[in-house]
């Protein structure tokens, strides 16, 4: 059986590693490059190498930027009262898209993880304490992952940020806009259940 | 609502034109990207650039290689009197994987399209006649697609070459190995049964 050609094989590789990408997707990118538009493969190493190079995390929020401080800190109209705590950069860009959330963001850059060794001083906890220290922060919105560690990093934050006057909530939990009860698993009915709310009914017409 | 920085854009959607990857598979590779290994994204932009360079088609098979004549074609183990005829590069490596193949290839570079304007003369045909003229081809074996114009295109080909004195056969259709019946489609259940074969019981011990 006749090998692929090195460069395709250094090429389906390299591809291999993104995330998602099997060694049969990886293949089949690979031999749709070389038999692609020239212009379009350069353009994607460029872009590649670009992104990499001149993206970077916020200096003050930690999200990904292209400029120091990025534009959700600088931008004028953001309510600076309020900080949504996350614990990675692509977190905000998932509430961002949301635009249900106009305050500013604190990426975290994990949860707090005893069994990896993952304590408090290894997350950006110091840099949110400054940022709280500054005064302006009225309510800090916890939006970390809902699992053990996450819950545990929630609890923690809780603790030390309370006695500073913020107010400190949690993103509710419950059933997915627009998806059935028979796709929902049990602990996340459970949840909805939980924080199930008075219907208003407006009955004044 | 922030949008996401500009190379992230541009990162975004020059995958977005890989086969298969969709908005939201591009935006996460690009975000997986920016926040991977900066050796591994220089690795994958050199890659690309290099194998887009470095592979072209064999002159003489049509395969992809990164040497004139392909490995395929000059390997001397290789059977020279059958010819499989295929219509893309790719088809080439989907072959070989099988190791069910001795001899040598020829890519086509598509099929027979009247409503698109492909002819026989945009076809590696002439070149097919002109390797058939060395004299050493005993057997044509075409693995073109089983719709109507890779149909067409074989009927095209047995035609025009069933007076030149070698053997036009074409690949079996029937049930994928290790598929059930309830797996395959109406069309591959009756060529399953056209081409059905008298089993072979061996009652010698």
């Amino acid at each position: 059986m006749a090998e692929l050609p090195p460069p395709l094989q250094t090429l389906k590789a390299a591809l291999g590693k993104l995330p998602g990408i099997g060694p049969r997707s990886a293949e089949r990118l690979a031999l749709h490059v070389v038999q692609g538009d020239a212009l379009w493969v350069k353009d994607l190493a460029a872009a590649l190498v670009a992104a990499k190079e001149r993206i970077e995390s916020c200096d003050r929020c930690g999200a990904l930027t292209e400029n120091q401080p990025c534009q959700i800190c600088v931008d004028p109209r953001r309510d600076t009262q309020v900080i949504c705590v996350v614990e990675r950069p692509v977190d905000v860009i998932s509430l961002e898209k949301s635009n249900a959330f106009h305050g500013q963001y604190h990426v975290l850059g994990g949860q707090i993880s005893p069994l990896n060794g993952i304590g408090p001083e290894d997350l950006r906890i110091a840099e949110l304490a400054e940022r709280l220290r500054e005064g302006e922060v009225k309510e800090l919105v916890l939006a970390l992952s809902s699992d053990v560690e996450g819950d545990a990093t929630s609890y923690y934050l809780a603790e030390r940020f309370q006695s500073d006057g913020v107010r400190l909530t949690r993103l509710a939990h419950g059933l997915p806009v627009g998806g059935g009860l028979e796709f929902a698993d049990e602990l996340t009915i459970g949840r909805a259940l939980e924080g199930r709310r008075s219907m208003e009914v407006d009955s004044s017409d």
